[in-house]
């Protein structure tokens, strides 16, 4: 049952969008921020009415400012709203739900962290759409949180379109620590690398360095606030990243100038070989173990229509494209498209984009 | 001028597809390998004729063997091959280059790097396509390389598709080692910390980390090797990334339970700042500064035919589709499509999706 009256504070991306989302399902809507500029923005874009005194009180209060002032809105949200549920969409949880379980109306909090992000931020780049099909976790300790809680968080998740996922704060914490924040750094590490780069040398470039660094964009400001506050979970795991390229290097320094001599070898080996392990237990687009696809490679000449053109014609031939993935570098006059597909349709797919005249290259099925 | 007659030595992955594209433009190809039977396979899937007693001197010998022999197959074909140019392909180059320079026949070997590994390895990975729009390095010192052996080079590598660079050995180790190897041994890192992670937090893995890591599939042997004789160029620059997560780490431990305590906040925000420094550097899909485009966004449902349909309807609607990207994550019921156009065209393809019925958001031209 979706709440009727939903307060919405903070009308960034996360705030906004989710005003957008209940909007159009026939919430009252009213959204405040201490910027009442950007909170005009957020309404002028659609995600609901400007709060003012005369504003209903809500049913549910939704707290989307940044993780350092989250708590601090929760609690006064929790005073100002005393009917309300407060749930905030913050990006750490353990930290916040220590703060608010001193406040005395913390009973109405639940942590909420839906797993939306992007390389935009603020209500200019909302998108109603954004939840859909993203996990949004709630964090509850088992028999601590009341039931009808739970239940009406769990209905506004599958409202906007999210898969809820209900853990306790810790485990969230240490969850995000290692698949969204650890890679985030990591990412921006190697980002940073490339500052002081020779233009001759990042022509180079190929796809791998791109994928790697393609969240390096993300906004600084942002992440500083969502690290600091997971800042225990997050400063073992970075440690230990850090000290195995020191070590690693430390083996290639003593390989030098001879390839066979030292440590290098071995060392590189041990870590592409622990890498290749640890890849393989991210789950598949569906969830559980990594699903096996045929791949179909096709090279697609960079003219206008083209890639319609395929696309045109993949559609004619009826086989579904699982994903897809675009290869492109310096000056190319032909990109490659790779196309993931169930096993059992690649080789049609391959004959009849062979017979449409494409170039066509069919792989084995693989992970 | 394409070389008449041509020897690989070594049909792995690079050997074979040289073999197969250079078989298609009418070449003489000779294949020989150290095993035997991965010459005969290479020869099966179409790489040239097995190399024989018989087997016609060739104008041109392509040693395509690991990096850690290249330098003795190299020698030992100058000494085989008297009137041949020698050229290699392995993907480091200063060490190689050294230990040729020995040799009396060194003024006939080019050192060459076609940047066209893959994920895969192997001649069963072949592909006559291999290095189509990809950079293909050629080492020489100015001055220091015959003219006609640096022109058939030339040649080669845009017979097959390639793009020639032509530059010193040591700016070529210098470059991929930054743009190549460290974005490796970075992923194989961060991908490596995944091992000992519960089965529950890796379920919220997103697009992110599957970005990060998706090299991290690459071959340990492979890479043990190629890094090895790259150690003098990427210990330094491994061991700086490795010290400031060290460093980033010791800023979050002072930081604590407490977001608001210690360095860590303003450590991660000078770190995701860098990141987004060095990470415009890289050029765009056609060298030189990025470009800006359009981004159309559309929502696709996670049902046959879907995307057939999305670019069947793009194809009518006239637009070229710059770059794409495909967003999943756990269950999902849509994926989202991200397009990019040029910047004038992003309004007339969002409005030709809405009429054809498509969720669709656009965003603001941006890098």
């Amino acid at each position: 049952m979706l709440p009727r009256r939903v307060r919405i504070i903070g009308s960034g991306l996360l705030g906004a969008s989710l005003g957008m989302r209940l909007l159009h399902l026939g919430a009252q809507v009213d959204v405040e921020d201490a910027s009442p500029i950007a909170a005009a923005l957020a309404r002028d874009l659609g995600a609901g009415d400007l709060a003012s005194d005369a504003s209903p009180q809500p049913e549910l209060v939704v707290v989307a400012v940044p993780p350092d002032v989250t708590a601090e809105v929760v609690c006064r949200a929790l005073e100002r709203f005393p009917d309300a549920l407060v749930i905030d969409v913050a990006s750490v949880k353990e930290v916040i739900g220590r703060e608010v379980a001193a406040h005395p109306g913390a009973e109405r909090y639940l942590g909420c962290h839906p797993m939306a992000g992007r390389e935009r931020s603020g209500a200019i780049a909302a998108d109603s759409d954004l939840f859909e099909g993203r996990p949004w976790v709630i964090c509850a300790r088992e028999g601590a949180a009341a039931p009808e809680h739970i239940a009406l968080t769990r209905e506004l998740a599958l409202d906007v379109g999210a898969i809820p996922y209900i853990m306790e704060a810790g485990q969230h914490d240490r969850a995000v620590a290692l698949v969204s924040h650890l890679p985030q750094l990591v990412s921006s590490l190697m980002a940073g690398a490339l500052r002081g780069a020779e233009e001759s040398d990042l022509a180079l470039a190929g796809q791998g360095l791109r994928d790697v660094t393609r969240i390096a964009r993300s906004d600084a400001s942002l992440w500083a606030s969502i690290v600091a506050g997971n800042a225990p979970q997050i400063a073992p795991i970075l440690r230990e990243v850090g000290e195995q390229a020191v070590a690693l290097s430390r083996a290639l320094h003593s390989t030098g100038d001879n390839p066979v001599a030292g440590d290098g070898a071995l060392a590189v080996a041990r870590t592409v070989a622990a890498g290749n392990e640890g890849v393989n237990r991210i789950p598949g687009k569906h969830g559980g173990a990594p699903r096996r696809y045929g791949h179909v490679i096709v090279l697609v000449p960079d003219q206008p229509g083209q890639l319609g053109r395929l696309f045109g014609d993949i559609g004619e031939i009826g086989v579904n494209i699982e994903d897809l993935q675009m290869e492109h570098s310096l000056n190319q006059p032909v990109g490659r498209a790779e196309l993931s597909v169930l096993p059992a349709s690649a080789e049609g797919l391959a004959a009849g984009l062979g017979e449409r005249g494409w170039q066509v290259i069919v792989e084995g099925s693989e992970k």
